[in-house]
């Protein structure tokens, strides 16, 4: 993983060093938690931070600049910084007020969640869900307090897949979310439905409802991480997903098929105009190994991954390969059993770059979330 | 197929009758179409035809009551059959107030579309652009006049999967669909887009609005089948195109993972909610042979089509076999140059469900969108 001062990765350790300058007006929060840092970038071999501010003409602009100017300079010494201010979206004005009102972790009564991390991908059906789920179980692994928040309201899959069937309790402090057999906690409309079948006909405003509420009035423990596993597409739930919940990056999900990529790369821009940041791309069902003779077969065609990197300047995670084995752990609620090398790496890869997780985060810089 | 008079299928025998059921009041519209008869199921060598009604206690009830069963008897001779009465969901109801004013095919100075067929999943990924595209073409080579509306906003795959990317263009009678190399009318959102990355971060009543237009101000040609791809989900997009359009019946797909079946039934069962028919179910996916060793692979599981076909009273139209060639075709804009038998026995299942498509229907019992 790059460090900060690494040469080889300004931009990373840019980012890293942006997440520890406080607002000055909004001092539990920073810059890029607040979706003020759209986007770090290299052109000709300088870094450009872009700046979005609220409203353009605000007096602290100059301020804003040059702080973020200082603190970038700082953490790639050998490489030119400019900043490059901009007025936010109306979109990311919506978040920068959620975040700047403290509905966010470790904030007010709600339980400390160190991590908000969403599985997104725009396509269905690549495996966002088995991705949440192994990277939940891969955390859960290395002793970090895990939960699941399935944000896909009409096809939820993430009960089956750990075969959590029990109705949420009532607890002291709201909702009790029902754990895993490993000690995952899990909420899902599908845990709230009188029988899995029954179909959820609902319009965008209560698919965001439903969302919020998961997020608000379900009384989630401490938690290192809370993965959120997002429907297909770019509508309601991954707004209402970007827009109310502190979420601090977003693993992307894609299959190798071309068709895929582009609706993926919808995906990677919608973070990006929303200001949130992506910690990379996995690309799964990448191919097949044939269990009679042994022999790669390329189902979906050859990797569309690298297109998908370089268009949307997206670190490439890894490659998962289709495994009949998996998707038989998956129909078996049996995800917390299936382990493979390959989505280790990758698990690896995500949980340095959420941060430093467990004990070693607090010695770190600041860290969205890590302030109580 | 199944003919009127068939003992071996009184269901759809009855269904078909009941195509041909004018409403008293609203003349240009049948039972069926209104949504009136979102039941046809057999219990103990009985027919049961669920009548439902907009407000339970009309007058007109016994009426109705009486000309349903007298018509579903004609249709299946030495079956008894028995009307169950109920009053609609508001779902039921909005559709039928949109459709007993007339916005349906053939009705007003919209030209006349014969069949409106959507392809559903409730889950993503599982093939339901493939399987919309395999049924234009294979309708296409038949003869028939086809286009297909793109109802999936946020995640569009057809104009990709045809090669089209030329702007619609404006005509005598409003926004001109492009045309395939065949000939398939196609009206995507992404054909409207500067560029087919960007992504489309709309909330649910813009999506619904954006269908409606797709739908109302398009000039579609007049043709035999107009086939709806829906996105994922039972949301906003399939509830505005189940409510909004005059769908005559929906092909469902899905894949051998467990996961995607319940899912799946989802699915099925908005539809029956909604009174639309299911034209029957479409397996994707469901096994690889090895193009080295010629072996079977089954890649998600074994098949879980049979317990969607039992839970949800739907025939099972077919199963289509994971194809690496497919999937290229697919990216490369050429499905109109693939075939495949597995395919074809399918599409002539569905297209002789439509009701006897092209010219010989005309003298066949009235069918919705058939009168002009």
């Amino acid at each position: 993983m790059t460090q900060v001062g690494e040469p080889q990765d300004p931009r990373s350790a840019v980012r890293r060093a942006l997440l520890g300058l406080k607002h000055p007006k909004l001092e539990k929060r920073n810059f890029v938690e607040l979706g003020m840092i759209p986007e770090v970038r290299l052109e000709n071999r300088r870094v450009i931070v872009t700046l979005a501010l609220p409203v353009r003409q605000t007096p602290a602009r100059e301020q804003f600049e040059q702080m973020v100017k200082a603190t970038a300079s700082e953490a790639c010494p050998g490489w030119p910084v400019e900043v490059a201010v901009r007025a936010m979206t109306p979109e990311e004005r919506a978040t920068f007020s959620v975040r700047a009102q403290g509905r966010g972790p470790g904030v007010g009564d709600r339980p400390a969640i160190q991590n908000v991390v969403a599985v997104m991908s725009g396509k269905g059906g690549v495996g966002k869900s088995s991705v949440a789920g192994l990277l939940a179980c891969a955390a859960r692994r290395r002793g970090l307090r895990v939960g699941i928040l399935d944000a896909d309201i009409t096809g939820p899959s993430i009960p089956k897949l750990f075969g959590v069937h029990e109705h949420p309790g009532e607890g002291p402090g709201g909702i009790q979310p029902p754990e895993t057999r490993t000690g995952i906690e899990v909420m899902s409309i599908n845990l709230l439905l009188p029988d899995e079948d029954r179909p959820v006909i609902w319009r965008g405003p209560l698919i965001g409802r439903a969302i919020q509420q998961f997020w608000n009035d379900i009384a989630w423990g401490d938690l290192d991480v809370l993965i959120v596993d997002l429907p297909p597409g770019t509508s309601d739930a991954a707004l209402t997903v970007m827009q109310s919940l502190p979420v601090h990056g977003i693993v992307l999900v894609t299959s190798p098929q071309d068709l895929a990529a582009m609706v993926v790369r919808k995906a990677a821009h919608m973070a990006e105009q929303m200001g949130v940041r992506l910690y990379g791309l996995v690309e799964n069902m990448s191919h097949l190994l044939c269990p009679h003779c042994g022999r790669r077969i390329d189902v979906f065609g050859k990797s569309g991954a690298e297109r998908i990197v370089q268009q949307c300047d997206v670190p490439l995670l890894g490659h998962i390969p289709l495994d009949p084995d998996l998707a038989a752990k998956c129909d078996h609620g049996e995800i917390e059993d299936y382990e493979s090398g390959s989505f280790e790496a990758i698990a690896e890869e995500i949980l340095e770059a959420i941060g430093r997780p467990h004990a070693e985060r607090e010695a770190e810089v600041a860290v969205p979330g890590a302030a109580r």
